[in-house]
């Protein structure tokens, strides 16, 4: 395509970015190449480091770069309170918006046995050693209001049934600011059944 | 934003790609730790191998890893044809869209007085020695048909005109598949006034 190997390399190797085709691939690189060698070559120590260092908490499964990530060290959150989410960046977008200061447990998926996904992969098991400690008194199931993030808080709730935990699952709904001819009929019939007094 | 430290730099480092935002960044990001942590690695090293080693022909002025880029190596191409553009990219777009095999020369931008790019940033000397050496007999202006496009093409033919070169501009008109009243009045004004016998 071009008529440096080596750039052309470099266009592949942007292709491993999510949603970056050729054209986009091509378009960055010439950007960096003209105008932004620093970043460029920070960028490459950066996503070395980053792919060699950040692993998973031991306790909650969310990336870190430590043994046990910051939330789950922090001492000061609601002890009793775990809520569950499917990705990492789930537990940002709940730490943004809502006021919940407990603890999380991240699944890293949601179960989906055609994919090879079950319970194991999920880490469902140090789940069941962390509900048997005793400490855990609410479970907030948020994953995903998808078929397999359904499935999954259901599996999940009987789990947490065997040690007594009250289960709670996120509410669905109409969407804030949302208008309701332009809700689809199944958050529709959720959002109706799922009401509540004035 | 999120509790590691490094993954903060590295959706901070992400963010130096052209259009990418702070949550493309975290989706890269959490994509690349995800799913493709070998890509990643391949990427950081052909990033710093790149921003390291792809410097400038020494003839036609585009993006290269050797002294001499391999277009301006080739001797079978045309030897008396000069190609202008204003980017590399430029230079890929008409290898693959036209039969052109000659050789360019890429300015590496656009004559810009405004933001001081004047004729030495643009390695007018350089193009000047090239036309000097006699071997040149059609130049072709392939500059953007933007203000500072015309500009530069106007200086350079100006050059040109020192040698008794024959200078030719790419035509400007309707865009093939286009629509007469979809396209905007300067176009379809160069269009009218660059009409040819059919």
């Amino acid at each position: 395509m071009s008529d440096s190997s080596l750039l052309n390399e470099l266009v592949d190797a942007l292709k491993c970015l999510p949603s970056v085709g050729a054209r986009t691939a091509q378009r960055m690189a010439f950007h960096l190449l003209e105008h932004d060698r620093e970043s460029a070559l920070k960028l490459a120590d950066t996503l070395r480091l980053s792919m060699e260092n950040i692993g998973h908490c031991k306790r909650c499964r969310t990336f870190t770069e430590d043994e046990i990530c910051r939330v789950c060290k922090n001492e000061n959150r609601q002890q009793d309170s775990l809520c569950i989410v499917e990705n990492p960046s789930d537990v940002l977008a709940l730490e943004q918006a809502t006021a919940y200061r407990g603890y999380y447990f991240v699944l890293m998926g949601k179960l989906s046995p055609l994919d090879g996904i079950g319970p194991d992969e999920l880490g469902l098991d140090l789940l069941d050693e962390r509900l048997a400690e005793g400490q855990i008194k609410e479970l907030i199931l948020a994953t995903n209001p998808t078929v397999e993030g359904e499935v999954t808080a259901h599996y999940i709730s009987e789990l947490a049934e065997k040690y007594n935990i009250n289960t709670t699952r996120i509410a669905h709904g109409v969407p804030v600011g949302g208008e309701l001819d332009y809700v689809d009929s199944g958050t529709l019939s959720h959002a109706f059944s799922g009401r509540r007094r004035y």
